[in-house]
This record gives C-alpha cells, structure tokens and sequence, in this order.
C-alpha cells in the first residue's frame, strides 16, 4: 500500500547508514537544545524549551530503535540489540512526564467542554450552579491534584536518567552512530531491494496481521457504543496495533516512502491511547476515598466521555486505514 | 419529497371521512380491548393487554387530533376544536405511565450494556467487586425506586382518566365520528388535490422550516460530542421537529401516502426524545441527598451514555432525512 521511494538507489548499508545518521545527529541537536533550556535545573517541568527538546530526544531514540530493530541483520547485532534495550529504556522513562501533562490538559479541556465554562472559573461550593458544575470543578481540582504529583514525580525521574551515567553511555553510542554507524559487512552491502525491502516486509506483515484482528467492521458503525462497555482487555489490540504501526512507518521513513497515511493512522491511534487513559485517570481519581457524590458523578461523565473519545478514535482509524471516505459509515 | 398516492380521488369530504372513521373504529376498538383486559381494575400497570390496548388508544387519538387540526376547514370547526383538545389531554395523560416504563427498561438496559453483566446479578456490596459494579447495582436500585414509583402515580391517574366523566363524553365524540364524521359542507365538497393537499402542504412546510434550523451538517459528523455539553435548550428544537414530522405524518397517512421514511425518521427522534429523558432521570436520581459516591459515578456514566444515545438518534435521523446512506458521514 505504501510504495518505497523507486529511486532508492545505493547499498542497504547506504541507506539505513543514512537514516541512522540523520536520526543519530537530531537526537545530540535535542540533547544540546534540552541541556541549554536549562529544562535539568530549576526551570522545572513547565519551560517548553526543555519540553519540546525531550520531545525531540524520544522521537530520536523511538526511530533508531525501532530502525534497529527491524534492519536487525544489517546493523552490527550484538551492539545494536545493546544499544536498543537502552534506547527502549530512555523513551520509556522521558514518555511518562509529557503523557501525565497531556492527560491533565485532555481531561481539563473535557471538562470545560461538557460544562461549558473554563474549568478554573467553575464554581466549588454550591449556590445555585447545578450539580455537574459544582462536581466539574470538583473533579478538575482533584484531577489536577493527582496528576500533577504523578507528572512531578516523573519530572524527577527524567531529571535522573538524563543525569545518570547510564544516559551518558547511550548518548556517547549515539554519537558514534552519528558519524559511523557501525554494519554487517555482508548484508549491507547487498542492494536494498534484496535486503531492506523483505525486512521491512516483514514488519509491515506483523502490522498487516495485528490490523486483521481488529473489530474494524464494528468500529466503521459509528455510535456502536462498544468503547464504554466494562472490559479491562478491549483496547490491548488497538494499543498493539499502534506501536507496530510505528515500527512499520519509521522503517518506511528509512526507506524514504512517503508515511503521510500512516502518520494520520498513528495519530488516530495516539488519541486512542490519551483517551483510553485519560478515562482511566477519571476512573482511578472517583475512586479517592470520601470524594462528595458531585465530584463522582461528574468523574463518571467525564469517564463516559473519554471512552466516547475511545470510539471516535476507532472509527477514525478504520477511515484512514480502509482509505473508504464513506462508504464504510452506514450505522447498523 | 412523499407523493400522495395518485389514485386519490373523491371529495376533500370522502377522504378525510375515511381516515377519521377509521381511526375513529380503531379508538373504539382499543377502548373495548382495554376494558376486556382488567386492567382498570386489579391487574396494574404490568398487564400487557392492557399496555396494548392504551398505546392503540393513544394512537387512534393522536391521528384523529393531528388530522383534525391539519385538515380544521375541512371538518365542523367548533366540534372538531372541542374533540381535539380532549384528545390532546386525554394522549398526553395516558402517555405518562408507559414513559416511565420506557425510560427505567432503557436505563437498566444500559448499566446492563455498561457493566457487562445484567443489574439483577451486579452486586449492591462491596466485596472484590469493581467501583462500577457496585455502583451500577446501586444506581439500578435507585433509577428502579424512583421510577416504579413515577409509573405507579401514572397508573393511577391514567385509571382516573379513562373512569371519568370526561373520558366518557370523548369517548361518545369519537363514537359520533366513527358513523358520520362532522363536516364543513362546502369545503368537504370540494375535490382533494384543491382541498386537502394546500392544508397538508402548511403541516409539510412547518416540518420543513423547522429541519433547516436543525444542525444537521454537524449532526453527519459522527462522535461531534455535541450532544454530551451542559446546555438545557439544545433538545427543544429536535423535540419539535418530532412532533410536527408527527402531524405530517399522520396528514400523509389520510391522504394514502407511504410514510415508510417518515416512520422511520419519527423512530430516530422517538429514540432522541427517550434516550434525552433517560439521561435527565439519571442526573436527576444522582441529586438524591445522601447517595453514594460510586452510586454517583455510575449515574454520571450512564447520564453521559445516554447523551452519546441523543447525539446516536441525531445523526441516524440525519442520515434518513437527507437520504445519503453514505456520502454525509465524513467526520469533521
């Protein structure tokens, strides 16, 4: 479905070498740029900069990882799987503070949407505002509460790592793949055509088979409902489905295709994981002990809501996916 | 948009009398199964013959009203003025009772839907069991509570009416219209294409004006959210636009149209005005005094799952109206 760029030319190790370069030098730009917003001292968790900079640092690691990976045998192996355990760990660790932040900004926007007020001008204490909105802002303030000790605490964690020698040993093997990264002799120098394209086949295939698997047919009923029904494994598929969908479009970024479907279906599927979690963070706050019946029920609303965002998602995914602008909406 | 059947001839006068003797015979006919089934007496409010017999009534009186008013030149005015304000109390009156029953199977329905498991078997205590579940037995037992006993003085008043004294002079109306149905002579004379279709085409264009001012664009978007923000007005003109589709209807059904699609547009607001009230029953038991939280948080799920139902009938009713089984469904 996605055609690799037909003037690819040159050798796999040309080709992969270029990608992991290119990748390789955006990571130690990010790195540079995080340690000059000054984002690793008191500028705390808020200064953009610092924010954009560790967004830039992950993207980075998730590519030459996943690039890694996928291109396994053409990469000199023993050092490549080292490095990409480490990498894993990198994203894994910086993912955590950005993803409570977005979660709270979902949840606030939410809020402020199914009130109809911002949610900082909700009124606290009843007094004519009606139960939802005494509860809405309730519930934002005990959301915030929450999700801004987890984001300090993950603040603190990356502060760690990107102070940890363990962090200097993964940018000093960066670096190294900034100006040479190091290959099998033999694979990378056959013709990409012979040694990319099947590993990239492959990946797409995992992706293929994990997409087969999905209720996409149901999802294409809008307003199915099924997103809201109680069942703890109902989004593991679609969560699978997106990091494999992420391994496919970085190895298609090496390969030069042009990723722009793919990238809409992976946002799709972001927006399918912010909202499932965010849901769970609704869930997970109503159950705080002694909260006032207000505060519940408008975490139930809100609950209810992200799990409708969890659906809408679904569909939107299926559209991009099947490429059908509309035949594939008609309502069972 | 709905051609009246081209085999219509006769006199305004022979084709109205038809629809209203027969719709008349049809309310005489439901009366007498309501009396035959006991349920004016020891059988209550669960005796379905009964439940039959009352939504026959409701629906003979409705067309007779409907047709009246469309059609007022062609009747005897101040008769039929008369006739038509008791059958407006007298539908409305008996419509209480079977909404209430109405609202608490579609509620239980849908913590049955939420949970996964049906209310009967969730469990009330806590005990390993989820926040959800326990607060959806509880919320079940709650909405159950509140709205037996709703349907129980609904019962009660529909008894009184269909007792009273009141009720036995439209019954004699109506007994009136099924022999020899009242008619203004000289309108009643003329031939329908001069008569009755004008009169159908005002009821027609009140339907009409009143879907261009619905958002129906937004309303092909599907998952626009639109239906779960806190605003107290935006039901009103989708309620209206169901009760003049209504009154078309019945105008298209005395004139021997097919009103297949119309029943089926009705349909979708009959599930937009029901699920709108099932979700305001569910705000309403959650401002109980006292509940508890995890009773609130169900209520707030299943208010805003109801919500999601609303904006569900809006976009099916869309895609009826406008025709387009597929072309109207790109989300925004």
């Amino acid at each position: 479905m996605d055609r690799p760029n037909p003037d690819l030319t040159g050798t796999a190790g040309d080709v992969l070498g270029a990608y992991l370069r290119s990748q390789a030098t955006a990571f130690l730009r990010a790195m540079r740029l995080y340690e000059e917003s000054g984002a690793h001292g008191a500028n705390g968790p808020d200064a953009p900069e610092g924010r954009d900079a560790t967004c830039s640092l992950r993207g980075a690691a998730r590519r030459i990882s996943a690039s890694l990976a996928t291109f396994r045998p053409v990469a000199e192996t023993s050092w490549a799987d080292g490095l990409r355990t480490e990498l894993v760990w990198l994203s894994a660790t910086l993912a955590d503070e950005q993803a409570y932040g977005t979660r709270l900004t979902r949840l606030m926007d939410a809020l402020h949407r199914l009130s109809g007020v911002p949610v900082s001008e909700l009124p606290a204490q009843r007094g004519g505002a009606s139960s939802l909105t005494v509860g809405s802002a309730r519930a934002g303030a005990l959301l915030e509460r929450q999700l801004t000790l987890a984001r300090t605490r993950a603040h603190t964690a990356s502060l760690q790592a990107l102070g940890s020698s363990r962090f200097h040993a993964v940018a000093d093997a960066v670096a190294v793949l900034a100006s040479e990264v190091p290959l099998d002799p033999v694979a990378a120098a056959g013709p990409v055509a012979d040694v990319l394209l099947p590993l990239s086949a492959v990946a797409e295939g995992r992706l293929t088979a994990a997409v087969a698997d999905l209720p996409l047919t149901r999802a294409s009923h809008p307003y199915n409902a099924d997103a809201l029904i109680a069942d703890a494994h109902q989004d593991a598929p679609w969560h699978e489905v997106r990091r494999l969908l992420r391994v496919h479009r970085y190895a298609q970024e090496a390969l030069g295709t042009d990723v722009a479907r793919l990238a809409a279906a992976g946002e799709a599927l972001d927006r399918h994981r912010d909202a499932a979690e965010a849901a769970a963070a609704s869930a997970t706050a109503a159950r705080t002990p002694r909260i006032a019946p207000a505060t519940a029920y408008a975490l139930g609303v809100l609950h209810a809501d992200q799990r409708h965002e969890v659906e809408a998602a679904r569909f939107a995914f299926q559209r991009i996916w099947l490429r059908t602008p509309a035949a594939a909406a008609v309502p069972s």
